[in-house]
């Protein structure tokens, strides 16, 4: 496997050093430490620390596993989707509970911080909806959830759940509000 | 009204700045200026900008109107449970979707900064859960509610998607989201 470029181990000591001490906690300085490279190259890939976070979130959005897993026909719609929110679920579970999500963290510290990093995070919230939202329509098409609500409905409500039950998790340090989620999404939601 | 103390002056001024701008995003200077209080009478009242935050945290825990208008018995439980959740999203609307809850903002920037802080957030998560617990027992026991999932389960659940819906509110800077959430918990939750 080649080396990662310079700006690879930028954006990825960039989004483990945000995601665990948040945007202001961090500075360029610890982001270049972690990466292991001279602070001045920093800014020979980006032109500030709010870049590199626009950049971070533009990449959460195009996650390919995220619609590699949604889209694979091979496996029912509900269960694909079971196996999204578990896949989440384990990130942070593996992380102790000390990694919180991009989309979150974002949300929280910067939405009237940043209107790049807003426009950012407005446009993940939505691709990440819709990827849900057509699984969603998927499993309403085979007969195996109600039409009573709009896919994009259960979706739109099924993220933000899903990033509150995350909030509360880091706070508690363990699974409960995960298994709160889990159980409303698929015995009292997605039926 | 008297005159508020300096140090109710520096918890105010820093409940509005924490909540804009995050722990981080925030110095003592920039609290105290807004108090229009000396930088060093901050240091005559706390020992530390966490020390203020975990204070900030504890206030919200004990909300008096929260816990007033949950417990009025002269509206029916599910009605207090309606106007608690519109008078939230009320404060956030009214600040043009720029404030968050402190709870939701320091869960995601603190949980893994300070302990001191994520103690007192576990605190108000466990006591803002049960007393919308017990107002959905009592729907419950008048039968307005089925039994089918505990008000434990419902409350803790409903609580998580609230500050979820309240992270895209801020980002989407409009209300759908709290839309969204009225309808799930109202047509298909406390049901």
């Amino acid at each position: 496997m080649p080396r990662p470029s310079t700006r690879e181990q930028i954006v990825q000591a960039g989004l483990k050093c945000l995601t665990t001490k948040g945007f202001n906690g961090v500075g360029v300085q610890d982001i270049t430490d972690a990466a292991g490279v001279p602070k001045g190259s920093f800014y020979n890939h980006f032109e500030s620390k709010e870049a590199l976070g626009a950049e971070i979130v533009e990449r959460y959005g195009a996650d390919k596993r995220r619609r590699e897993l949604l889209t694979d026909k091979s496996i029912p719609p509900l269960e694909r989707l079971r196996r999204h929110y578990e896949r989440l679920t384990t990130l942070c579970v593996d992380a102790r509970f000390e990694r919180g999500c991009i989309l979150g963290n974002f949300s929280a510290e910067l939405s009237n911080q940043s209107e790049v990093i807003r426009e950012s995070l407005r446009r993940l919230y939505e691709r990440w909806t819709k990827d849900v939202e057509a699984t969603i329509a998927e499993a309403q098409d085979q007969g195996a959830v109600s039409k009573a609500l709009t896919a994009a409905e259960l979706a739109g409500f099924l993220l933000d759940a899903y990033e509150g039950a995350l909030l509360r998790a880091r706070v508690e340090r363990d699974g409960r509000a995960f298994g709160r989620f889990m159980k409303f999404a698929f015995s009292k939601l997605l039926v």
